[in-house]
């Protein structure tokens, strides 16, 4: 009488929609492309000042990543809501010439939701970024992008990290007028990346019996580190620390000797080389060091995972998260646990 | 030949720089109050609309706290800087009307330089808060505060913490013409706090062995939950995770067990009771649970250390942390570690 899909093969949830990735990206571009655009171009002829971002968890990594690319492609100066200065201490900020985009898997957080209600009446422009098109998100905000994934249903979300990326990627170079020409490649890419499972499977091994693991990168990339540590904090239990790389020298560096294994995830660009002093004094300590990047950066580190050259920074997070994805789920099956069902988790969160 | 301070009894001078804070903050009130003031009226003649807050490291907990403060008090938009967007990619947004407050304790970090540099030239109004009136940061900056806390030779900053907090908290009650009236009791408060140390030492047996902590709070007390992680992390070396109460239960709850002990620091208002749900669960789950609070606050729990009753919610996080900066020092003194000098770790860090 039980329900096959939460009793079979652990994981098996999980790995389906990892699976679905390739699908997903490419269901966006055909069929969620064009209405991106519109909602772009109707938002852009507002012309906003500022752009305030509002997540929790998986989501909120998808919004540092979108404040990285309004910063840097946009130009407009951008900041992620401290959602509790509305909800609990009632602020009331002057939001005229703001757009608040708010991005949401389920679209059915309360305090995402009352956030979002308060911003429309402070004067915001609010977008909703969510997987649910009939969600109460959905309903109190001005535009509202489906990711289109299709329905989630294991815990630890995966599909929708990527379609919300894809998704804020195209919005973005909608923004300023761009096509997002540079996501053409992303299925294809992603596909050949989640076809090397059994490599992803081999690096799992080295975490079975970890204690404790930091995740670093910069730039583009960091965004990514946060993601990758949430992932395999709630599959694996192993405390992940995310920390850029400045920040890592800024203190956090003392907890990383040869028994915290570091893993870095390395762009191909201007994040990757602003990186390099960090995996300089990484490695000067001795510590283990697994880079997920290009071929050259993991042929420097003590094992990796190599990523598809030539691919514009400004989109490689979408393909960066996968072989990470791959290690939450593997690491998670080797120490005899289910990730489709992590302990005391449930899929639609009701903090307020 | 060595130098005294460096050789002599482990953690001593960490010991001194936290016994000095209730001096410092005296100071801050007396000598560098008017001062703050002037700077904020003549910051609030320009009204600007929105703030951008620009911190690495122990600095970026307190441009965090200036955030929430910024938010609720002076109702206006604010965000934490992504650094790099300006120093490796290059970003020019168009900063009109943007204040940028930049926090730094020795205003020397080249990359926090670079990006206030390029922040002034991009229009907006720029003010270093540092404790280094001579540092480069200052000079760059249009505005400068000195927090006056005196020289720092600990590597983890104690003193210059709760300076920033304060000059901070009266710079944007300044703002908003206000004369933060609520700061005059902290002085004598502090040194009541710092005088229970026995009772600290006796908490800090808990985590002699610990493997891993979860640090969580919300509202104002969000930034003591990552400084005091911050500071457990570069003394003692034990990974502790900080969460918003909220972002706990999106995931990182799973790793929550009885070997993950859980410190909640839980202000004394509106943060404290909408962290109570997460506190419930916690319990639920089984959870070790020390709490910074009120006293049936830390009754209520596994234990904890009590905060004095009275004090307005906003300036609670310049107190919160001092029992979690004490924690730091003992912890590290159990593990047979010397807190005043961590290992890999600089004072002034080169980041670019």
């Amino acid at each position: 009488m039980s329900d096959p899909q939460t009793t079979s093969v652990p994981g098996r949830i999980m790995a389906a929609e990892m699976a679905e990735q390739p699908a997903v990206l490419q269901r966006i571009l055909d069929e969620g492309a064009p209405k991106i655009r519109e909602i772009a171009s109707q938002i852009a002829a507002r012309n906003p000042r500022f752009v305030l971002l509002t997540a929790r968890g998986t989501s909120d990594n998808a919004a540092l990543y979108a404040k990285y690319l309004i910063e840097v492609l946009l130009g407009k100066p951008a900041g992620l809501t401290s959602m509790s200065t509305t909800t609990a201490y009632g602020a009331k900020p002057d939001l005229t010439d703001v757009l608040v985009i708010t991005v949401s898997q389920s679209g059915g957080s309360p305090d995402l939701v009352a956030s979002t209600k308060a911003a429309r009446e402070a004067g915001a422009i609010t977008l909703a970024v969510t997987n649910n098109a009939d969600s109460p998100l959905a309903e109190v905000s001005e535009f509202h992008i489906d990711v289109l994934a299709g329905p989630e249903k294991a815990l630890p979300a995966t599909k929708t990290y990527t379609a919300e990326l894809l998704a804020l990627y195209l919005l973005i170079e909608g923004l300023r007028g761009s096509d997002g020409a540079a996501a053409k490649v992303l299925p294809e890419l992603a596909a050949q990346i989640l076809a090397r499972q059994s490599e992803v499977k081999a690096l799992a091994e080295r975490y079975r019996f970890a204690q404790r693991l930091v995740i670093t990168s910069r730039g583009y990339g960091y965004p990514t580190a946060r993601e990758a540590a949430l992932k395999l904090m709630e599959t694996t239990y192993i405390p992940a620390s995310p920390f850029s790389g400045a920040d890592l020298l800024h203190g956090p560096l003392a907890m990383v000797d040869n028994v915290s294994p570091v893993i870095a995830i390395v762009p191909d660009g201007k994040g990757g080389e602003a990186l390099q002093p960090v995996l300089d004094r990484l490695r000067g300590r001795g510590a283990d060091l697994v880079v997920v990047g290009q071929r050259d950066q993991v042929e420097a580190a003590s094992a990796g995972f190599a990523l598809p050259a030539g691919v514009p920074e400004e989109v490689q997070p979408i393909l960066e998260i996968l072989p990470l994805q791959l290690l939450a789920y593997e690491v998670t099956i080797a120490r005899g646990q289910d990730p489709d069902a992590p302990r005391a988790l449930a899929k639609v969160t009701e903090t307020h």
